[in-house]
């Protein structure tokens, strides 16, 4: 049914004829087209809330590059918005909770959302992208991790020191591993009606792992991602449906991520893919991990970095091209195309059969 | 002639009693007397570029807290101020450089400050805080390492994306190579001057080494910060002066780091200590690595992490104690003073002759 499965086959590292390639945040604001519709939406949530333009601005970078996945345009706080603790998106200032979570009575208060109700319009944005594809490429559909989404409940809104989730953790161990568990419900209720609805993989980003101790990460972020995989129907149109999980700083914890049975993984910049590669000694497909700032470069320096970038992952299937974090919105479209274009013309090289290789 | 000298025999791996401890920032916004001295300077500027106001601050933890070091009050943009850039600390804001250097004409006009002119408030500072000292526990020096010094000249002042200097460093790799050239010399003068005026332990702040991909780590961090320590006289009273070096967040490296020749290397709170230890194989001594806020826990919840901590890094010498990065503001003196004496208490065993051990 798909035309182009290249995205499925390389998360599970089966043979492809050449790396595919997608982009962190490729529906967003470095798109002429996206400034556009945002602008008709009139905010960032009534953009993510209305299907129709949600699918609008998950095609647009289709439309532009020969790209080998769509990813739902939404956003990692859907569900503390489901939650009923009030999203808000302040220009310039980044996403705020109005009614952050620091108590076991309040966590208490919260139950787990129907997707089918609070986050209805997620689904309905699934299906149509799905629709609207037609099969061209496959969807990937999305979350945040328990850690990650729970930062932002317990300090109301981005942080740079993490000081009050951080307390919670010291002090109150039992509130914050109530909060979690309720967030691991959620969000694995949450991605599995995302695969009934027709998401063709899953990727978990875990944007603030990388803030914490190497044992409080496997307490309290891998541990919730862990039991959400545990939980997910792997399976739509009778195909598997791979699971992506990415710990921006999380380098170090490979090992420990592949045995959640995790299909892939994202590597951010500052690992280098072949060592990831010989961390995970091929259990999972990788993917990443060029620096996003590379895309500031000319086409040709860019070039000359997604060569680097495929070399050291190297021979062989199992790797998904990709940013190592989203792409800055002031970055030029002809640079991400340039980007795009160099991995269909370097990447086939590393994919020949044995026999053919030069 | 130093009362205390536990900090220099834990740097160089030499046998103590327990494991010296001393807070990264412990001159700072946390101490009531620190703010009260910042308020009479009328700018962090001013605290900075008197001596004698800068060895008072300097000394204020002292007079508070058994810590086992003294460190310089001073700042890693003593530099880009020497060089003329015009630096400005804002209210709220951080620094700000007013000439930011961003073309190979503008490094080339640069020259190397002479430490004893341009940064000849420092060296007075150093000079009184010995005096004022009179042995009691050592004096550390800093600098910043030139990547991250570099990161401010460039972007002009704090980033969170580094989008400036990593399109110089993509599109105009021989004009940072330049600045970063100008910095390592000028930073091996300014270090060479403070050891002549009394620093008898020296430490590199690399603060934004952990932003580069392993392989920009080596080019444009690592490299220059080896270059440094190849040309710093390391003896101080006829004694060692031992070189630290801390990159947040590169806790992927330390083999690499090890080979600079360093004594020492500061370990973030993302890494085990254990982990650390076994990497480097106990060829340098570790510095770290309690997650700063941990501070905000109890003084019992502290306590349970000090020994962690001490239990990572387990039997033997080599260990300093400290956070993984600087004392937050907000954070309760008490609480610094409860992570001090749990130190001083849970150490010494982790020292016994081995016929000794429990």
């Amino acid at each position: 049914m798909l035309t182009n499965d290249l995205l499925l086959r390389a998360l599970l590292r089966q043979r492809v004829d050449r790396t595919p390639v997608w982009m962190m945040r490729q529906a967003g604001r470095y798109l002429p087209e996206y400034r556009a519709t945002r602008a008709r939406a009139g905010s960032f949530l009534k953009l993510c809330m209305t299907p129709e333009l949600a699918c609008e601005v998950t095609l647009q970078p289709l439309a532009r590059y020969p790209l080998d996945a769509a990813i739902l345009f939404s956003d990692i706080l859907t569900i503390p918005h489901a939650l009923g603790l009030g999203l808000q998106f302040e220009t310039g200032e980044g996403p705020r909770i109005e009614r952050p979570v620091r108590s076991l009575a309040e966590v208490q208060r919260l139950g787990v959302p129907d997707p089918e109700v609070e986050l209805r319009y997620v689904m309905d944005a699934v299906r149509l992208i799905r629709r609207e594809l037609n099969g061209r490429v496959p969807l990937i559909g999305f979350a945040g991790s328990p850690w990650t989404v729970a930062t932002y409940i317990v300090e109301g809104g981005s942080s740079r020191e993490f000081s009050t989730i951080k307390r919670m953790l010291y002090e109150e161990e039992h509130t914050l591993h109530a909060l979690l568990e309720l967030l691991a419900n959620s969000t694995r209720e949450y991605l599995n009606a995302q695969i009934a609805s027709g998401a063709q993989a899953i990727m978990i980003f875990d944007t603030w792992g990388g803030i914490l101790t190497p044992g409080q990460y496997r307490t309290f972020s891998l541990n919730y991602m862990s039991r959400i995989l545990q939980g997910l129907k792997r399976e739509n149109d009778g195909r598997r449906v791979p699971i992506i999980l990415f710990t921006k700083g999380g380098g170090a914890w490979l090992r420990s991520m592949c045995e959640t049975g995790c299909d892939a993984l994202g590597i951010d910049w500052t690992t280098d893919l072949g060592d990831a590669r010989r961390a995970v000694n091929d259990q999972v497909a990788l993917q990443g991990n060029l620096d996003p700032n590379c895309l500031y470069a000319s086409p040709a320096r860019i070039r000359e970095e997604v060569a680097r970038v495929l070399e050291s992952y190297g021979p062989g299937h199992g790797h998904v091209f990709n940013l190592g974090h989203g792409i800055h919105p002031a970055i030029a479209p002809e640079h991400a195309g340039a980007m795009i274009a160099a991995v269909h013309e370097l990447s086939p090289k590393y994919h020949r059969k044995e026999g053919d290789r030069g």
